[in-house]
């Protein structure tokens, strides 16, 4: 048994302590200053306002301003912020960092370090943690197919636990029956499927909403672009020195064929591929208070590969088109046009 | 321009034809005995019956004792019957093949030999074929994601054509602006891809169909499933000597997604998932008129595989458990514990 401080009391982060108390773990939820009203709802013993589904009794949830005491003796930390925030929070949980075994990852994405150079999380982290000149505790990425509320509600998951040494010890911690965890020593694989997922779901969800539009579906289109979708994360990881076969496990194919069933990145695509212009889908989605993490997403991996892999871009033509969409107001024809071009 | 003669009159015969008048070909479409029916409301200019659109204007429709003027100077046959046809129809047909610059082959599944053995369609055809003596044309695999309704309707599509050699030269002769033509050589790839999803979409579909029941998805497990699948496919090109990235791609994870989405095998894997019995299923669907390939594929795949790699099958539980719901009784646990098994 472990003590595992969870970090972020939003979706994910609520919904991964079920799997953990499940495996007999001592388990701590830890909200930041923006989570103070879900941690008042999960101290109040309510359904998650995220998940819909309450958090097993017997984990207490910490305030913002409570992390020294939810930090103490803790063995693993999993970090579960949204993006944006995992170089703040990792900046502020630093002192409490040195002493534990590991630090597991939920957040995806990308991050520009101060030199204005994009990083995965894992990266960025490291080198934010490397300033404190203590020991850096290993980081490791959990990626595959996990939506929060299923994992809460302890619905079959099967996610995987990346990590560049001896990922199998982190994996056989978590797993449980119902959250079976698999492993990979392919930490960058990992990530950026990860990372992109959200990018591509966007495509996706486009295909979706052009079906809504009446006749015959645009079934063909999604899953041409599922394809190339799977084909690009495969030059990237083999771009990177990542394991390109992990485009088609659970980190890459997996993890893409959840995120174009539902979620917040697909609901968007469905908007623009239903006829909303990019921008009134954005409103329309942040009126409902629901973050499309896809958008800012799908800027900073083109910037990340025009600063790495310049030559590649060319072969991206999904991701160039969905920034086209998303960000410089082209029409969903350049979807049609970038799935089509395997 | 070429002329191209459809052996087969059903869903994907009727459909492809409108791709290949766009592409400029005259073209022909010929019924079998079963389809005769099919033949006349073409002729009549309904909607074909079972895709609900329109063969397009100027595509002569032969019934099947008209199959030698539907043959008569053919450059290119489409084979687009169904599986359990192939043979038959090849042996029929084989007077007229000898002058063909190429079969093309829509059908997909397995075939078993007179010796019993379980074979993939292009090399049951061939072995047809070769009987005659007469020169045996080269046979092109079409896979990747077409859903017939979508062909017909000129929806975004990207098929892949696999052949031996010069597979683009097909692909180029078939691509419009709307059927934008893939290729590849590895033909066994694709082909046992093809022969496969339809399998394996019964597991996608078990999980959509427990969704049903209420209370949170099962999204996380089809997922799963789905990477399980892709994992499997990966281990039986590779023993057979195909090219293991076709999983990756159109045929593989392409052909897999849109089967996913919709579909006969699809539909049969829902109503087991949501506690019918797989006899009651199957009952139900055959009432409907509906035919479930997989069903049988299941049975010639294991087979398949027991025949050809034995050791294999230890490394493809989520076939096992297709196969034990499938045609031993076996609850739909096995597909939960099969999924999880990476």
């Amino acid at each position: 048994m472990s003590t595992i401080t969870i970090l972020g009391a939003g979706a994910m982060g609520s919904a991964i302590a079920t799997p953990l108390v499940d495996a007999g773990h001592r388990v701590r939820l830890w909200g930041t200053h923006l989570d103070d009203h879900l941690v008042a709802a999960v101290r109040a013993g309510e359904p998650h306002p995220r998940t819909g589904v309450a958090v097993p009794p017997g984990v207490p949830a910490y305030l913002s301003v409570e992390l020294d005491v939810a930090m103490a003796g803790a063995d693993v930390v999993v970090l579960a912020v949204s993006s944006p925030g995992v170089v703040d929070i990792t900046r502020m949980a630093a002192p409490f960092l040195k002493d534990v075994q590991a630090i597991w990852l939920t957040s995806k994405g990308f991050a520009p370090n101060p030199a204005g150079r994009i990083q995965l999380l894992p990266q960025a982290m490291e080198e934010v943690l490397a300033e404190g000149a203590g020991a850096v505790p290993p980081i490791v990425a959990i990626g595959g197919p996990c939506k929060a509320n299923e994992v809460a509600s302890r619905r079959p998951t099967a996610p995987i636990f990346a990590a560049a040494q001896a990922p199998e010890r982190w994996a056989a911690m978590a797993t449980t029956d119902q959250y079976r965890v698999a492993h990979s020593t392919d930490r960058d694989g990992v990530e950026l499927c990860a990372a992109l997922k959200n990018v591509y779901a966007i495509a996706l969800g486009i295909a979706d909403g052009m079906s809504e539009l009446g006749g015959q579906p645009f079934h063909d289109l999604k899953a041409a672009a599922f394809a190339r979708a799977l084909a690009e994360l495969r030059l990237l990881l083999d771009a990177e020195g990542a394991d390109p076969w992990t485009a088609l496990g659970l980190a890459g194919a997996g993890d893409l064929e959840v995120t174009g069933l539902s979620g917040r990145n697909k609901v968007y695509g469905m908007r623009i591929g239903g006829g909303e212009r990019a921008g009134e889908a954005l409103a329309a989605m942040v009126a409902a208070e629901q973050t499309v993490e896809g958008v800012p997403a799908v800027e900073l991996a083109l910037k990340f590969v025009e600063q790495r892999h310049p030559h590649l871009i060319e072969d991206l033509p999904l991701l160039v088109a969905i920034h086209a969409v998303v960000h410089q107001g082209r029409p969903t024809e350049d979807i049609r046009k970038a799935a089509l071009s395997l």
